[in-house]
């Protein structure tokens, strides 16, 4: 299968990446395209006119995700799709989401401009809501066309101003007849890396293996606020010196669980607070990721007896609530070796990767054989205006992006 | 000196005690009597009534200090001082402060009861706003009587409400023409310990040998705000983890520098903070406190050192800054020995201690020979409407108060 496909064009996807960074440009060089917005209007619709170039139609389902859709040979075949989103965080970047969905257009660019067809029909997907920032929960799009959420709850979700998505859908006539997923044969992300990890290792395609389960928690400790000068070090119950030796406990935790953890304290309180007086309540959230649920389980658990242990230790009573929870998505295998085929083929280094962050892909991988492509993003940073990447990496994603769909969608004869 | 002085009356204490806590009584069992308030003006009025029972005429100074005066044999001899403060805090207890007021008021009812005469003059003080808790800074009407604060600037302080100091004065006509400390030739303070020492070592009586030094800090860690799912472990610069280590090693200095050393981090912030984001900023309180100023100096050299080190070795920047500093302040041997003597003349068990929390004495002792009597409250527990100690306790204090003042007048043969 890695013969006989054409290279993509590096600069002609890099160009259309520029022009659609115009759409909802910030002073700082990034992007500010918010889901369901008049610039997010002006974006989709450059995109449905780059596609219809290529000769593709373009349907909207019920909540508003976009498909253009490329027919191949035998169109009784269930379509093969590729695809991410064009939303943007409110100082966004140029890349997230876009280069997933700019790729896939370019994959269509470069068939069409070499004749070539696939057996089974192609589809570019955009989907509605991926970032969340205006309307919450992220992956909106996808979470209702996997029923992962009600169409109807999704219609009423409402933004800061009181705005409802059913009220923005029906003003940009973007609410289609089609509910809930249509049969899809495999679908491929490609997608900037948002983390440090490529980069670092000098890698050009990361193998997505598949997305990390996650657990999140609030610890509460409780011991005796006191005054911090006449109460001796011996006879205190210091929350935070408790919440602190617990922190310190979840962070090597990650550590212990190698390579794939990763634990992270993100907020802290002391309540209510006050410089010369020993806490006597602290409250602390707990992330916890492992693409394993198992291993997953086995960290909560030691969670719990850690902490118990550390506040025994501390004289401090130690209250572990679960917050919320999202299993361990492993990806497709025959998804996965088409990705790292591709990277092979063009010899691009690579390395299996598992995704950290949330992507429309995980819950389309609950439904379809799935796989994703991440290349490097400069220092890592993402979700800012300062994101960036280099155009031979994501011309190099873009090239196993094609690799990959032809591989499952067959080229014809 | 201890033979031929009278047994103080616990019972008519405690019933002044009790008397006094119904000006401003809270429904859980505590008082709000807050300094310059028309509560506080009855509570006045109340002590200078009884005061005028036993013969002592009052007046006030500029920053609204009431004297009681008891003349001696011989009024040309500077007085001997003794009282405390009679405000509290908005949800306070029925001791901190008025104990030390009620019991110098009892030490004049028992010299007058027994026809006693003191060689020099006594004088019982109810400073302005100690508690600090309507207008900061605390210790007010000592720190202006020690020239530690200017009147006019302490004059200028508003409440909440705006409201200054000096109208309030002026107000209930408290506005003296004295300024600035006459001549004292000791200041003698009892007090609830505000501790939880005495109650566990079973003392009755502590003997106060001076207060701590305090230096307080501001630490601010700066690491790498990331993704807590795409960043590995190893790849990070976690503030929070840098911060909970410098927490974990503040906490150790105080056992380091035992028995007398106090170390608390009372607050800390993730800056801005989100569940799912590696902090990149964290920033918390330090209060160091220690008896001996050298051996402070030494802890916060050590801060130093300790913080620059995580920091290093958890990859992010360190900055301390200085906050505010207040010199240890050790009493005056005589006046210790005082003390001392009266608890043993009278069979207490007694201990040495320090002062951790900051009383009108400390000021006084930067000026006059000063000492101070602790005495134990439940559980250690102050500020606080469950605030408790029991009548012996109070008694033993005040004889011991007796002891210590006699000690210093001299009682006329």
């Amino acid at each position: 299968m890695t013969t006989g496909l054409p290279a993509i064009n590096g600069d002609r996807l890099w160009s259309s990446l520029m022009e659609m960074a115009k759409i909802g440009a910030t002073a700082k060089g990034g992007v500010c395209r918010l889901t369901l917005t008049d610039l997010d209007k002006q974006g989709r619709e450059l995109l449905i006119d780059w596609a219809a170039g290529v000769g593709c139609a373009h349907e909207y389902d019920a909540i508003g995700n976009l498909f253009l859709k490329r027919p191949g040979r035998d169109n009784a075949l269930d379509p093969v799709m590729t695809g991410s989103h064009l939303d943007s965080q409110p100082t966004g970047g140029k890349f997230d989401g876009v280069f997933g969905v700019l790729a896939g257009l370019e994959v269509f660019r470069t068939l069409e401009e070499h004749g070539l067809a696939t057996q089974a029909p192609l589809e570019l997907t955009v989907w509605t809501n991926e970032e969340g920032s205006r309307f919450s929960p992220p992956m909106l799009g996808s979470g209702v066309f996997t029923e992962t959420f009600a169409l109807d709850w999704a219609y009423g979700i409402k933004d800061d101003a009181g705005i409802r998505v059913g009220d923005e859908l029906a003003r940009h006539g973007w609410i289609g007849n089609a509910i809930g997923n249509h049969p899809v044969a495999a679908y491929f992300e490609a997608h900037i890396e948002q983390g440090p990890v490529l980069e670092a290792e000098s890698k050009t395609i990361g193998v997505v293996k598949g997305a990390q389960g996650q657990r999140w928690f609030e610890i509460t400790v409780l011991g005796q606020e006191a005054h911090a000068g006449p109460t001796p070090m011996a006879m205190r119950k210091d929350a935070l010196v408790c919440a602190s030796r617990i922190v310190q406990a979840v962070n090597a935790m990650g550590f212990e669980h190698a390579p794939h953890a990763c634990t992270t304290c993100g907020l802290i309180k002391v309540i209510p607070g006050s410089r010369n007086v020993i806490p006597g309540n602290v409250w602390f959230t707990v992330d916890m990721r492992h693409p394993d649920d198992a291993e997953l389980a086995a960290m909560a658990g030691e969670l719990h007896d850690v902490s118990t242990r550390i506040g025994q230790e501390q004289k401090c009573a130690v209250q572990i609530d679960p917050f919320w929870e999202f299993h361990a998505t492993p990806f497709d295998r025959g998804c996965i070796d088409l990705v790292r085929q591709g990277a092979d083929a063009w010899g691009y280094a690579h390395m299996d990767i598992i995704s950290g962050a949330g992507h429309d892909a995980v819950y389309m991988a609950g439904k379809v054989p799935t796989g994703m492509i991440f290349v490097p993003c400069e220092n890592g940073i993402s979700h800012n205006e300062m994101e960036n990447a280099k155009s031979e990496d994501l011309a190099a994603g873009c090239q196993v992006l094609l690799h990959a769909v032809c591989g499952k969608a067959g080229l014809a004869g």
